[in-house]
């Protein structure tokens, strides 16, 4: 099975793309879709939108897996990557992909082993995971691989959780 | 100028279309894009993308005025409202339309002239201006066109705010 992780984010969203089957992993590409500070914010949007289109066509995912959003300090800053996130969505939905999302706990439960991992510990374990020669930058597209490593995991099981309406 | 006023969420999404020069108003149109409950969320998303899209289309605003998000209590609704608004936003952004933010007070400063007027003031008020038999249906209908005759009011001067990346 191909997935695609996504991290969502309005400057950077970081994506990988992974094809899991018979408990192994391989690695098809990853990488990150940036917009530049200064441009307005619907244009990035767009850029945002256009970028995961492209990457979905080319890639040709058959699940989506993106993290949970919570709200802590910075709201507007959440805002904004909420509204990044519905585009990413969009995209998805507009090829026929089924997203599915995860807490952060779960993405450490399901790359570690343990829940209250932190990020190194997540980082190494999925470079491990993937055979790849070194961490992954930025920390977004590292963060998109595990996400995807997570949905490999968990995926078909009570732990997967496709995106409805009462879930989010 | 043609201007459309948008109220977002992710079960409805209202929307109205004025005309507005020589200090009057004519109204081309108004209504709602609604989804189903129970429907998965981002094929909710693709429904007010299509939704807008197509009014977009037809009606061809020169500006789209919407109201700043804030959140407050139920932050769980707040990410899927954001969500549907950045759907919004892209939407207006792929046909070349400038996005224009409001607060809630500058929307009742602008229509009732009384930053603490209460619902029912800025629906009566939004009813007269326009010349409308009846206060539209739904609330978030009566509200896209009162953030429209915000825009009308406000648009060029310094209330107005052309939503950048700092913005949001």
């Amino acid at each position: 099975m191909r997935i695609i992780g996504i991290d969502p984010g309005y400057a950077i969203v970081g994506y990988g793309v992974v094809d899991y089957g018979g408990n192994r992993f391989s690695t098809v590409e990853y990488g990150a879709v940036t917009t530049q500070a200064g441009t307005d914010f619907p244009l990035r949007l767009q850029e945002i939108y256009a970028g995961v289109e492209e990457i979905l066509r080319r890639t040709g995912p058959q699940a989506m897996a993106v993290e949970q959003l919570f709200f802590t300090n910075n709201k507007t800053t959440g805002i904004a990557v909420a509204e990044a996130r519905g585009v990413i969505l969009l995209a998805a939905s507009r090829q026929g992909i089924p997203v599915f999302e995860y807490t952060p706990v779960q993405v450490k439960q399901a790359v570690v082993g343990y829940g209250r991992a932190v990020k190194s510990q997540v980082q190494e374990m999925t470079k491990r995971l993937l055979g790849l020669p070194r961490i992954p930058k930025p920390d977004d597209t590292a963060d998109a691989l595990a996400i995807a490593i997570c949905h490999a995991h968990c995926g078909g099981s009570d732990l997967s959780r496709r995106i409805r309406q009462g879930s989010i």
